[in-house]
């Protein structure tokens, strides 16, 4: 392991990433909240401890390897985490605790968007600006992990897409593709962005809140400026629009720049993933439209409609922003979505999840041996259009369902040890590991009520979603400190 | 389709199960309980309509195919339901409907083991010891569908004990060597039972309840002839007799020949899934009383360890037999025991859940991803002790899996839409799709007070689990029925 390459890698990390403490400053400047200092402290302490970690160890730029990768990655979001954490922890307009800033900044830069605030709008607007970048850089750092990071280190049966990442591929040279990626792909996150706090102004926000609701639409975080998140505006158009952006980021973004590159529109529909992903969202759409109608929980079939739409994508796409009224569904509904975020997003998207391809990949499975039963001494293999998938690769996603359901279970029992109610454990458990937000039960508004001990589970939670489990767990192995 | 050759054989199967009615009609006889006369009228409209049903066709009989397989294993245990329906249904002294009574059949019969029933020990003897024999029945079909059936129709992964079987193998002909297989093995189920009836006879059960008891507890069933269960007895020989017999019939039947014929108990720890089993059994065991003894439900550290321990076994080996005390025990421990029960017993066993080794596998597979990621270079293959196990055996294990949570979430969903709270729906899917019993919430003494809509899906539930998913969901696929 190239220990003193990663430590001078963090430590840079840190130092740049201590500018992110400058824009909240300013938004504090400009609204006169009087809640700057925490920031300009967070940036002075940041940037000093960075250097001071960098400086011994800037001539360490060795070649990193794949089993560094790993070591880096987890380090990536745990330092990110705890230097997120800080300006929250500092600040006294919060009154958060260490466990509540702690939770606060993973959710935000795991793009959780699960909250432990409540009277959100009452807060600085430095601190909420703060909160929705996060989310903002949460999501730029998740699409570089999930497009050339992870597919790299051949995390859950990314490799599938390692052939498709935009830029040269070079096995064991780290750093130059990833720089490549990043460049192409961010740029379509940045535009992304832009459209859509355009259109939220355009709609009738104002410029703070569509900025702000931009970030977090476009990183599927799930962070609002208000309480009532989304619902706040009451408005059809902004629901529509949160929508179209959060499918759009839901989207596998190689894919997006495939389609761009060639300009061609229907490249998006000849990727299977991608059928997959609009297929659920349609059933989605359809059964919660019906089973809001049959109930009539809202007075009119458009608001069955309008809500039904925003809260079926906004779920099952892993965001989390909520209208009004949910908490009114009858209960299967709720239950369906929470489930349907299990599915998430598209592979190499800012949505959390197990990803579509994933749940694309189990389900011919399933098929394959259901048509094996008939035909026994028959060949099938499993394609992905027309692309016949590795079985090697296939392995790779059981084995990740296997982690997945395994640290599902471990957290969720955890959590019911430290007091919590069934319901409120489980939609807890998904709603963190999936990087979704809201749960049910206890933590169907907010997360602040529950032990602190709960949060910090919850924070594993998140960080072992984000990572897509493996990633995380691989360091709890003897062979990956064997040498 | 062979269908004549099929109907030939369900009318032949109707007219030998009427036999069944006769015991309970004698014990009606002996007790004079004044219940025997729906018996006497089940067991000739059995006999005469499955005597009608085969006298046509009685001249069919020829070879059955693997498909055919599929079509006779599913019928077999959807006309023994049925037929089991019919006197529960015609006895005036039950006051049961006709959902009630197909469920209490089906549950008897797949050795579930949830009853609608209350007071039962108020019921006349017949109707008693028509729901323990019910089990003990379900239990000879199971052995013989685990061992001999599944594996030749290589559902979910079990072609790994095709080899195994005792008695000839011969491929597309399935008669002889079910019979042959049958016979070495209900022999040790025989005398299990006869063992256990006498256990628990000298540990104070007067004859009827031993042999009742003896009945279910072989099947591991759960049925008991007392509203407490095996509680009723208060007695820690009773519940450690339960244990010992409990363990030994979620042993794979097969390993339980081999070290009969070879007189060599050794045989058994060479079996890599009975040592995970046992190292379940033990992790379980140890947790519960850990959980019990800082908790200080009970008073002593026997009782915890009594409780804890028969708790532990019942639940997780399927049985689903119940002590006092469970309710009030922290939310946790039936939690992780329900939990549990997904793994059920050993293959080839009575036990329900998805099969000790099937969770071995799953284990193992993610093991090897995790090797893989920090050597992605090397060759791992999977193995069971010494053998390596193919990878078309790993690949159906897991389509065993996507099935089995798709089953298991639909049908969840289902229950929540007929009225069931979550943790009802939960814990009674878990409860009849693994074969288990009991359930938590309102469903956690007795299944009498939910919807005869939600009875019937737990119906669907029970024959999905002890068909192990794929016998039943096969049937729906249009290749099974293309010529
Ligand atoms: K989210
Ligand atoms: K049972």
């Amino acid at each position: 392991m190239q220990y003193r390459s990663i430590i001078r890698i963090l430590g840079l990390l840190v130092a740049v990433f201590s500018v992110s403490m400058l824009p909240p400053a300013l938004v504090s400047l400009w609204y006169q909240d009087g809640a700057g200092v925490p920031f300009l402290l967070s940036f002075l302490i940041c940037i000093a401890a960075g250097l001071l970690i960098w400086y011994p160890n800037r001539s360490y730029q060795r070649d990193l390897k794949v089993r560094d990768g790993f070591l880096i990655v987890v380090m990536f979001w745990l330092v990110l985490g705890a230097v997120g954490t800080l300006p929250l922890y500092l600040s006294s307009e919060t009154g958060m605790n260490l466990a509540d800033a702690t939770f606060e900044a993973f959710s935000g830069l795991t793009t959780t968007g699960a909250t432990v605030l409540t009277g959100i709008e009452t807060l600085p607007k430095a601190i909420l600006f703060y909160r929705q970048q996060l989310q903002w850089l949460g999501g730029m750092g998740i699409i570089v992990l999930a497009v050339a990071i992870l597919p790299m280190l051949g995390v859950g049966g990314m490799q599938l897409y390692k052939a498709e990442t935009p830029g040269p591929v070079k096995d064991n040279k780290v750093t130059p593709r990833i720089a490549d990626t990043a460049k192409h792909l961010w740029l379509i996150y940045v535009v992304l962005t832009l459209a859509c706090a355009l259109a939220y102004r355009l709609a009738g926000m104002n410029w703070f809140d569509a900025v702000g609701h931009s970030f977090s639409t476009v990183a599927i975080g799930g962070f609002s400026t208000y309480d009532a998140s989304i619902g706040h505006f009451d408005s059809s158009a902004i629901n529509m629009i949160c929508v179209v952006f959060l499918l759009l980021s839901a989207i596998n973004y190689p894919l997006h720049f495939a389609a761009m590159r060639g300009k061609n529109i229907l490249t998006y529909w000849r990727d299977p993933e991608l059928r997959a992903f609009l297929f659920i969202q349609g059933s989605l759409v359809l059964l919660i439209f019906i089973g809001l109608l049959r109930s009539q929980v809202y007075d009119t079939t458009w608001e069955a409609f309008d809500h039904g739409l925003f809260q079926a994508v906004s779920i099952s796409t892993t965001a989390g922003f909520a209208t009004g009224g949910f908490a009114y569904w009858p209960l299967y509904l709720p239950i369906l979505l929470i489930f349907s975020s299990f599915i998430g997003g598209c592979a190499g998207s800012t949505g959390g999840g197990m990803k579509v391809v994933r749940v694309l990949l189990l389900f011919l499975q399933g098929k394959r041996e259901l048509n094996r039963l008939v035909h026994p001494r028959a060949i099938y293999s499993i394609k992905l259009g027309r692309r016949t998938v590795p079985d090697r690769v296939v392995e790779a996603v059981w084995g990740f369902f296997a982690a997945y359901a395994l640290v599902f279970v471990i957290i969720m029992l955890l959590l019911i040890m430290t007091g919590l109610d069934n319901m409120t454990a489980f939609s807890a458990t998904a709603a963190c590991l999936n990087n979704l937000g809201p749960g049910l039960g206890d933590v169907a508004s907010h997360f602040g009520d529950i032990p602190d001990t709960s949060k910090y589970l919850l924070v594993i939670a998140m960080v072992f979603g984000r990572l897509e489990i493996f990633t995380l767990l691989v360091l709890f192995t003897p062979a990956f400190w064997k040498n």
